[in-house]
């Protein structure tokens, strides 16, 4: 059913095949240039003078990528401060996520804080108790690391069954983003922890503060104090003008406005570790704690929002994948519910705690797909089914469902959310 | 004059030196802590709600980082149409350059042009001319690569003199983004290029067309018909919807709004390729073609944009490095005008023909520096001195000017761009 493009003698056999098997990519060919005005005639772009480079000093997208956006769901949240909006996965390529459309989460709404109103404390247990202003935090030597923040309730909905349409709702609470910033081990070691602090308590400047706990280990190890992100400043929404990078653990550990880091014996066992971000599992024993994002992926074209549109013939399945332990390895894809599966080409060598992009280039002849992905990674780690993980941690969770998604893609090449046994 | 952060015993030293050494690294510490009322009093941020997750389904940087944006310069060019903005490369970190702020250069304007209106010929030599619209380049394999994209005239004011003050204007007409396109080689393999066949003329959709002739050696090795860049869909700016990415080569080959690629037997000579984009050496002599960008750096910070407005001791020297010929190996650091050289520690391993951040941790005392970088690439080759290039360029050209670059950073920590012999 598939024909491989690598190592096929003429590649031309590429598109002249699909049109030979029934395909409609109609316009590649001289005949149809022939009559078609777009190529016979002089256009109005290249007959007229176009913008000029004083026009935008910042650029946004072109007005036809306009559907390119976050988007949040109204029913999930009971107001929009403390919500979710979501990235659009399913219209993006590559792996970069643009800060104007990677998902926020707040728990009290975006502030806006200034640079000069900046402060950052480092108290408890240190020889010298700190308080660094933006300034002081721009002297101190600096990492550039590429790394994906996923929110542990992404996915979450799923928990109880096929919910939300389309991969930007059920897999869009992730980014991934080229973070600029100071190992927080540098700036805990300029505090001096002492012998009895085990762990850090790290908080917000946000009305809602949203602290969580972070034992010492993982804050010595690759815990990033970052203020920029893509290269450019953090946008207010992300955290502006500092937050916490935490790789491959759950996004709410990313403290947004970092405000106070306080060295401690043990764990706080705060709200937003306790009640929340803890899995209950079938006999109502909570997992705590879950940090540790797993291998997970995503098709993410075609999907419910980003159908197939073109006629059969080649087809680029594509999608993401990633692993809060490691890089990711290989992923599989299924076209038939997970009977049997290829392996996709990862578009480069995956990196530890970043997104990687996977294709597999398709020969579709309209029938029916049951698409799934399967992420591995260099743990040896490989994703579970929905069925593998439901009989684990049964039915209660919120968090941290990292299960084979399935797209059921129909003949008109529409595809829909659905679950397989 | 230096000190090493990496195997300092404590690092409790870095801040309490900078101040022992008569530094201001004032709110460092419990004391200042003690008398900030942002420390001691609730914030107005702390203490109400912010912005909801509907606020801005395509966010913008916020309204404090109102200057870090593109910038042209009035008197370079006779109007706006055919010119250049820079991207504000002084106050990014890291190396992936947003969209948003990434350099523009136009021959006649940006065009608007939709993808439904979109079309690219391939013809000339080749067994079957075709047409492809949008929709069907989605349909082949893709890659992803993150390469940088250098104008050719990048440091061409600097051949006459130090002219520009700062490194905006002297070296920001360079950006980094991660693309994610069809490698050219699959569409000419597509319609079959005849043993004739040895270069390809590659033009634009805008009035300008801007063509283009590239050996088809470089054609069929790393060149993409790109489509996205950093995730999503390029901008109207950078060839809004399908431009061409030529790996190290002057960015006036990246052909936006990419309409036509004619496969020939000989180079055109088009007049961007012999009036324009050609050398004049010092004999009246051109030197043609030079495609590639050789190994070029610049310290972004400090600089004349970017002054150091904070006391003596701990300060981040940072800058970027790229080389068209392969990957950044290393990068010096002089702060006496290119007499003696350090070695800056680089973000991370160098990519092949992308940017590179290096940093060099230095402890300032004030002192008068003469800022240099230079830039060491997988070939071996060490960029040159102004003199050196002078020596064998003349003063005639405008393009390919990769020579060290100085700031001379005074006692109160401004900065200018200036020449040392």
């Amino acid at each position: 059913m598939t024909m491989s493009f690598k190592g096929t003698p003429s590649r031309r056999a590429f598109l002249k095949g699909a049109v030979a098997a029934g395909g409609t990519v109609a316009s590649a060919g001289a005949a149809s240039a022939a009559g078609d005005p777009l190529i016979t005639e002089v256009q109005e772009w290249a007959s007229a003078t176009g913008e000029g480079v004083d026009a935008t000093p910042y650029g946004l997208p072109i007005s036809y990528e306009s559907d390119v956006v976050r988007r949040n769901v109204e029913w999930l949240t009971a107001d929009t401060i403390s919500s979710i909006n979501f990235t659009p996965i399913h219209a993006l390529d590559g792996t970069i996520t643009p800060q104007g459309c990677a998902f926020e989460r707040h728990h009290s709404g975006a502030i806006d804080l200034k640079k000069e109103d900046y402060r950052l404390m480092i108290n408890g247990l240190v020889d010298q108790p700190l308080v660094f202003t933006y300034e002081d935090l721009e002297r101190f030597p600096r990492e550039n690391r590429v790394y994906f923040c996923e929110c542990a309730a992404n996915t979450g909905m799923e928990w109880a069954g096929a919910q939300l349409n389309g991969a930007q709702f059920t897999h869009g609470m992730i980014h991934n983003m080229e973070y600029s910033g100071i190992p927080l081990r540098t700036l805990l070691e300029e505090a001096g922890v002492q012998t009895e602090g085990k762990w850090v308590y790290v908080e917000g400047a946000d009305a809602s503060s949203n602290g969580r706990s972070i034992p010492l280990e993982k804050a010595m190890d690759d815990v990033l104090v970052a203020f920029k992100a893509n290269g450019e400043a953090l946008r207010k929404e992300h955290g502006y003008p500092v937050r916490l990078v935490v790789p491959g653990w759950e996004g709410n550990m990313w403290i947004k406005w970092l405000r106070r880091i306080e060295v401690t014996t043990q764990a706080i066992e705060s709200r937003e570790e306790t009640s929340k971000y803890t899995d209950t599992l079938a006999n109502g024993i909570a997992r705590k704690w879950t940090w540790e994002m797993d291998a997970k992926s995503v098709v993410t074209s075609p999907s419910p929002q980003a159908p197939i549109k073109h006629g059969h013939g080649p087809l680029v399945i594509t999608g993401l994948a990633w692993s809060g332990r490691g890089a990711i390895t290989g992923v599989d894809v299924s076209v038939d519910g997970g009977k049997t599966w290829q392996e996709a080409r990862l578009g480069a060598p995956g990196q530890d705690k970043a997104l990687s992009r996977f294709y597999l280039d398709y020969n579709w002849q309209g029938e029916e797909m049951f698409l799934q992905s399967r992420a591995k990674d260099s743990t040896g780690y490989v994703q579970p089914t929905k069925t593998q993980l439901r009989d684990v941690r049964g039915l209660n969770s919120i968090y941290h469902n990292n299960c084979i998604q399935t797209w059921w893609v129909k003949s008109n090449g529409e595809a829909e959310n659905v679950e397989v046994s």
